[in-house]
């Protein structure tokens, strides 16, 4: 497998609308999108930076991962996200070499990438995700 | 100002030696470089991800603060970094909007950039770095 870029860095936090204002200052663009993705229990707002993306993540439901997230550890970094040309090959491969996914199979995400995640546990605390078209 | 890509993401690990090959596999890509910052009490490792970069902090001293974020946070993103072609102008510009800066003028930082700090109370909980070649 090899990753081609940074897809996305997602950021938890408390307010989209609180958040927004403030990263469209430090990034110099505007927020391009704002999608919820009911399965995930979020919003998310999206910022273009090169050829990778800031993902603001709100939770809408107190059992969100985001929800969880902010009342453990505060707002701030929660995962970062890869892009990769062949998302199950790549889950495949990561399996064989003894890497722990949370997602063997890819499911859709925001923006109608194919996305899988890969456990904290086997990246030193990073929750990772993969990323495909 | 305006940010022109992700340069990199800091991400905290107790020990290089263990971290570097577990990347390694998660990206498809080897470490091309390992740097001490003397000032910054760290030893870095960088992996190249598109244009952007993964780099990997381990503390050299327990003052570092490397150490004192394993210690309260655990491993996991320290810090991102993105690149601007104007440093000085953009630092100013986001002290005249309110931003509240760790570094109001740029100082040397790995691999030869100029970098400057943004304090994390002014990015919802994210520590930031500005960089310029």
């Amino acid at each position: 497998m090899e990753v081609t870029h940074i897809e996305h860095i997602g950021i938890a936090v408390k307010s989209l609308e609180a958040a927004i204002p403030v990263w469209e200052q430090m990034l110099g663009t505007k927020c391009y999108n704002i999608e919820e993705v009911a399965e995930q229990r979020v919003r998310t707002a999206f910022f273009k930076v090169g050829n990778s993306k800031i993902e603001l993540l709100e939770a809408t439901s107190p059992e969100s991962a985001i929800a969880k997230h902010i009342e453990a550890r505060g707002e701030g970094v929660q995962h970062i996200a890869f892009a990769v040309d062949n998302l199950q090959g790549s889950l495949d491969e990561l399996a064989e070499g003894g890497i722990r996914l949370i997602d063997a199979k890819p499911r859709k995400g925001a923006e109608g990438l194919n996305i899988a995640f890969i456990h904290p546990k086997s990246t030193g605390g990073v929750l990772t995700e993969l990323c495909c078209e």
